[in-house]
Order: structure tokens, then sequence, then C-alpha cells
């Protein structure tokens, strides 16, 4: 008994070790499996081909800018999530003395750190633009797919590395270019078979109307916070939630039409007309939603639905007309799987002014669990190799690589089992890599220049020549 | 003039203060414009598709690894080049008071930063085989297109951040996989039209044989550099290195026929082998050079060259069989595009044993050099949109996004210029872009639901029912 207890003991502690010992990655980054690589492949191509038929053209930025670069541009939230890299070589030779010495480590960075891993694909875009304006013929498409990284707490579906899917266009103001957004982001729904996608639209200027009669700007978050509640808490809890922020009774009465917000798009821009009618700001974003809603809905969208929702107020620092935010079908549980808007100054912090810009992103992480939970991967998507040699020694060996060789050539995925190893190996191989036909090649086929093509799912086996083995595999 | 040399020094300091400002990349890293993600994109697409059809599949590993896997596994050199990430918050709060008060900036390293960005794709998939073992079906083909980070001084070709593109099998000894991997290189570069690229080819153990003959291999380095440079100083010029490195003329003596090492594959394979006689190791190097080059002979290439070289001493320090290195074209003046080798013990540095692997790598930079230089990239590879629609107001743009709305969804890459512009501003945009169609609409079209396409290199212009416009922009 004792004796058992100190090998349990021992157990432990090899196991210990050995888990110690293995290797893992940081938290909130991720490794993918050629099954998983498949999947985001097929919907990044979905993404990046539809971008293209909208004329949109594909740039990269580095991964790492200048610190100068990306610092100051997402408040101070983002700078502190923002990943730096230490300086190479003997970094502390031009450390800051007094920074070091008060062991400040948040002024210190500057002195030991010039590059950072990009934030996101805007700066890095706005960046781009001013450096090689004289290079660039506008308006410019541009569309980027790259990771970016921010250290934020990792949790589920957040993570430190991942993808971003941007499209915008830089250098015009027409609003056709939103009615276009909002078709790029149903063909490329359709396309993934994401059948009722919801693209909400809000314009900034309309928010503004709203603070404007409210006559409360500062209010503006904590009002649409409390409006968006309107479905779980009700009109009276909102009115509670809305007067306890400090909002006046006769402010909410002003806009009592926002609690009954129901109806057509083009209803819900009569009621909203009506209600900004004394901001002149107001009434230009009702212009603008008028000409992307109306142009939207006559041209039509094959799949999915167009929704104002005046709660939205995504960006509301940086967008300045019309916002997007794309909610998932309703038989999904998830947040948004993209957004975007316009911002009239994107690449003012970089000196070159009047550069309006509007872009819309991909979420392509909840986008890929989406398509998951609704099943709608093809199959085909992780379909890899469609036969598997199997190896009986380096004569068949060659006489299966001839054959390899030249179906290979066709375009067809083939491999042939490496080793000489126990049949029932190989074919446990095939099977284990989803592999849906072997050939098999003994004597008999090498004599008669044919080869055994066996159906692993039904076993049925026949005996083909090339041609007819090319024409089964194809 | 001494107001003009006023003038002057001011013009001088406001471009200084323009060129300050205006926003730039860190160096050795690159922003790719549109035409270079087509071409880097055209090239690696040809990679992907020929490791898919050779049974490789995707695997992808996070940008930054934990520091303790990518330590120590290049050497000092390559540890004091990876790029290490600083910790985010209070870093200071836990590094190490001692190296702190002393400035010693590698030492301090480890106690403030634990994570850095990968180096190569070699380390990071051997921790990958190791973390996900119990999910692996080995034999394990992967392959692997992701950038990785170098803090080197940039210079013409070498930069801090570039992509590697790998493909590894690990999990067998068979050498049908490296007759597979010359033939890989073989069909991309004969799909690129890069035709005779030199798949230069040796073994370790030849080397080492090639040691014990010479009585020295310590000084195995120094006899592969003198003996490589037989083309430029002749053979008397290379013994004369030899001896001045320290190698006896007696050794020298012993590998004569080195100095007259040509002939086809087989003959070179026959000298080694007579050569190479007492060295039992030396006979297994020939061993496998005679299966691996007899049987990718037999088998033949398309348009790639195998060539027996036995100054090929790459990755000296890690492989262990086999040795690759790829020459372009003989007209172009550039280094090796491509390399590999096989390593018996891949994953040992994170604790699994006996897992032998054999793998290739492309150079992804000095591919597209040579493509570019041979004029080899498809004119089509650059080519966007097939047709601008001119905007001529709303009515006739509404009725220019029905069609455009249709064409593409039938795959056709049209747009719409945005604005209302001048029109011979719209018509010099499509030229910009080198957009070979312009679509005008006016109100004879809209009228007579027709559309006039222009071609915009011949002048010619035609007018067409929306079925006719589709099938000339198809």
């Amino acid at each position: 008994m004792i004796l058992d207890i100190i090998n349990l003991k021992s157990t432990i502690y090899n196991l210990q070790l050995i888990m110690a010992s293995k290797p893992s990655i940081p938290k909130g980054t991720r490794d993918f499996s050629p099954a998983e690589v498949a999947k985001r492949q097929y919907i990044m191509q979905i993404i990046k081909s539809n971008f293209e038929k909208f004329g949109f053209q594909p740039i990269e930025t580095p991964s790492f800018e200048n610190s100068e670069t990306l610092m100051g541009k997402y408040g101070e939230e983002g700078d502190r999530l923002i990943f730096k890299i230490l300086n190479s070589g003997d970094y502390l030779a031009k450390a800051n003395a007094a920074h070091l010495e008060s062991k400040d480590s948040t002024k210190l960075t500057s002195s030991i750190s010039e590059k950072a891993l990009r934030y996101d694909l805007t700066v890095p875009f706005a960046r781009y633009v001013v450096q090689h304006q004289n290079d660039i013929e506008f308006p410019f498409k541009r569309y980027q797919i790259q990771p970016v990284w921010r250290a934020d707490r990792p949790q589920k579906g957040r993570f430190r590395e991942f993808f971003q899917c941007d499209a915008d266009v830089v250098g015009s103001k027409s609003l056709w270019q939103e009615v276009e957004l909002v078709q790029l982001y149903d063909m490329v729904f359709t396309d993934l078979g994401l059948k009722g996608a919801t693209i909400k639209i809000n314009n900034r200027k309309i928010l503004s109307g709203i603070a404007e009669v409210i006559g409360a700007s500062d209010k503006l978050i904590d009002f649409t916070v409390a409006l968006d509640k309107l479905d779980k808490i009700g009109e009276d809890g909102v009115k509670k939630e809305m007067i306890e922020k400090g909002i006046s009774e006769e402010a909410i009465t002003k806009v009592q039409p926002l609690f009954n917000f129901t109806g057509s798009i083009s209803e819900k821009i009569e009621k909203l007309s009506q209600l900004l009618a004394s901001s002149e700001e107001g009434m230009k974003g009702v212009e603008e939603l008028r000409f992307i809603c109306d142009n939207t809905m006559n041209l039509g969208l094959s799949t999915a639905v167009l929704d104002l929702d005046v709660t939205l107020a995504r960006g509301l620092n940086y967008y300045t007309g019309a916002i997007f935010e794309v909610a998932p079908p309703k038989e999904v549980a998830m947040g948004s799987i993209g957004g975007g808007g316009r911002y009239d100054d994107l690449t003012g912090i970089f000196g070159l002014k009047n550069m309006s810009g509007v872009g819309i992103s991909f979420g392509l992480d909840r986008i890929y669990l989406v398509v998951e939970e609704l099943n709608l991967f093809p199959k085909t998507v992780t379909a890899t190799t469609k036969a598997l040699f199997i190896n009986y020694g380096d004569n068949e060996a060659f006489y299966a690589m001839k054959a390899i060789q030249q179906l290979r050539t066709s375009g067809i995925k083939v491999e042939l089992y490496p080793d000489n190893a126990k049949v029932a190996k190989q074919f446990q191989h095939a099977d284990r890599r989803n592999i849906p036909y072997a050939v098999i090649i003994g004597e008999n086929e090498m004599a008669s220049g044919s080869f055994a093509l066996k159906n692993l799912e039904t076993g049925d086996q026949l005996s083909l020549d090339f041609e007819g083995l090319k024409k089964a595999l194809l």
C-alpha cells in the first residue's frame, strides 16, 4: 500500500515533468490545423473574390510599424494594448536614465522600443495612402487581409492575434460607395450560404441630430445604450434608465417616436425626418440615409436584410457619416460579424487633409463560427488527397510513382505511402486521413500495366488501365 | 541676393519639415502595392497548389511564440536576431533588479520579454508536431506559407520581414520523399515558366566521408569552400587555398578525383563510390544519393536539371542526409532560390525523439525577382477591373448600377466611377488604372435599354444590349 502511494506519487511527478516540458503557445494565440486552415481560406477566398469584383485592389503593409505611426491613434486604452517590440542589441544604452531609475514602465517604453505590431489595418492604410500619395490614383479602393495584434485579455472568441478583412475607398464622398458596400456584404454572405444576415445602418449625423433635439450631446451614448434595451426592458424601463442618466423628461418626450420606431426603412426615415426637422445636421443625415437606403432597396439585395437602427453608435469618435454593423442570421446567437462606416478625415492624422474614406470590415473568426454552426462549409473544402498508392516495395513504388507523376501533372492530388510498411497500417493511414481511394499494385498489375483502384468507403475494387484510373480520380 | 538665400533657406527648412512629417515604415520592411501583391500571390498560389498535389496540408502557427520555444535554437547569432516583444503593462515591476542595475541588456531581456516573433517556420513546426502529436497522423506532410522576422542588417534582397514557403514530411525515413521533393521543385518551377533551374543535391554523409578521407573533419567547411572556387581560380588556386587552410598535400592527393568531378550524375556517383570506399558513413551517403538520383532520373524531370554538387554544405549543423539547393536558370545572376534537406531529429529539441524529417523551402522574394527579370508574369496576373461605368449623374448611375450588380453576380469585375465628375477626368482614371473598357450611358441608352461599350485601347465603340455587354466583358 505504501509502495503503491510512492509509485503513484512518482507517476504524478513524472506526469508533471512531461506536462511542464510539453511546448505551448502564448495565451490568446492559436495554431491552425489543416482542416481549420482550409476552412479559413475558403471564407477568405470568397471575401477576396468579391472585393475584387467590386474593384478593390489588395495591398499589404508590414506587421510592425514605427511606434509613432501607431501610438496616440487608438486612445489611451489602445496605446496600452499595442504590442511593442524591444529594440535589438544593447537597448539599455539608449534607455532614458530617469525613467529607468524611477522604474516607470510606461515612460521608459519609447526609449527602448521603436517599433510596434499593428493594432488594426486602418491606421496602416492611412499611413500607406499618405506615404504613397503620388503613386496612387484616387479614388483608391483597397482591400487588405492581414493579421493584427492586441494585448487584450483573451476570452472566448477574442484573441491576441487575429485577421482583419477590410475594404475601404478613399478620395470620394459619393454615397454610391455606401450603396456598394451594402451590396458587397450581401454578396459575400450570399456566397457563404449565410441567408438572412442583417445589415444595420445608421448615420453619425442622425445621432448628432438626436443629441441636438434632446439638448445633451454629452448624454448621447447613455441615450443610445438605454434605447438599445427597448426589446429587453420595455419603454418604461428605458425611460427610467434615461432619467437616471440625467436626460430630462422633456427631452424624452421630444423623441417619443423613437420608442415606437417600427415599419419599413422608408417609414423609419420619414419618422426621423419629422423628428429631426429642427436640426440641420440631423436633416443632412436623413438625406444621406434616404439616398443609400432607397437606392439599395430599389436595386435589391439577394439574401441580406437592410435595417435602420438608430441605436447603432459604433465608432462614434471617428465615423462622420454612415455607420454599419452586421448581425448574423437570427438562428445564431452571436455578436456582430462585420462593421464599418465613413470617416471624413482618414489621412489627416498623417498630414494629408480632405481625404474622405468609407469602408467595411469582415469579422473572420466570428463568420467562421457562424458558418460552422450552420454547417455551411462545403465538404470539398477539407478534401485533400484523392488516392493513396499502397507501397509494396521499391519496384512497385517505382511503378506507382510513374502513374503518380502523371496524375499530379493533370492536377490530381495523389500520394505514395512512403514506406513498405504492413498493408493494414497503410490502409489505416488512408482511413485516418479520410483519403477516399487506395491504389494497389502487385505483380499482376505490373505485368499487365494496370491498377487496382479500391473505393475505401464501399470496399469496391476495379482493375483499370492508366486512362481509366485517371478518369476515376479526376 | 541675400533675400534669395534667405528664401532658399526657408524653402529647405519647409521641405525638411514636410519630409520629417511624412510617415515611413521601419527599415527592412516593405509595403506591397496592388500589382506587387498580385504577383506575389500568383507565385504563392502555384507553390500552394503543387504542395497540395503532393499531399502536403497547410498549417498556420502564431506570429509570436513563447521565448523559450525559440531561444537557443538558432545559435548565439540567431538569438540576437530574434525580435523580442516587450511584456505588456508594468513590465519593470518584474524586471531583474541586478540586470537592470548593471544595465545588462542581454541578461535583462528574459525578465521583461516573454514572447518573440518567429525566426523561421521549422522550429514552430517542430513545436507544433510535439504539442499536437496525439492528433497528428504520421507520416505528416505539412506546408506552411507565413512571414518570419529577423533583426538582420537590411540590404539588397534581405529583409527584416519576409515570407517562407516550406514543405516538410515528418515521421518517415523513406528516400522516396527526397525523390518527390525534387519532383516538387521541378513542377513548381515548370508551372512558373522558369526553365532550366538547377536542383543541386548532396548528402551530409558524403561530406562526412570526405572529412574522413582527408583526415580532418574540422577542416570540412574550409575544404568545400575552397573546392567551390574551382571554376573561378582553377585547380592550382584551390589547392593553394587548401594548403593555406592547413589541409595536407597527402589528403588533397587522396581526393584528386574531386578536381575533375564531371560527367553524368551516375558517373559522379561512381567516382564518389571509389573515393569513399574506406568510409562506412560515406558509402551510406553514396547509396542514398544513388537511390534518389537514379529514381529521379528514371522518372524524368520536366524542365529542371538535377546535379550532384559535393561542395554543397548548406545547413551542415542540422542536416543529416540529403542536402538540396536550387540555382535559378543560368541567364539570371542570383543566389539560390530554394533549399532544404533531411534532419534525423527534428522534434528532439522539444522532447519527441526519433522523428526524422525532410523538407524544402522556396525563396519567394528571389523567385519573384527571377520571374520579373525573365518577364514571366502572365499579363492576366495584374489585370483588375474590366470596365469602368462613366457617371453622368444619379439617374444614369442607377441604371449603371443595375447592370453592374448583374455583371458582378456573373463574376465580372466592373466599377462605377463614384462621382459625377468631368468626363475627361473619369476616362483618365480608367486609363491610369489600365481598365480596358468604359461603359457610357446617356439618355439614348436609358431610353433604349442599351449600353455604349468603348474599347479604350482602340477607341472602338459598340452599342449593345445587356446580354451583349456581358458577353463582351466575360
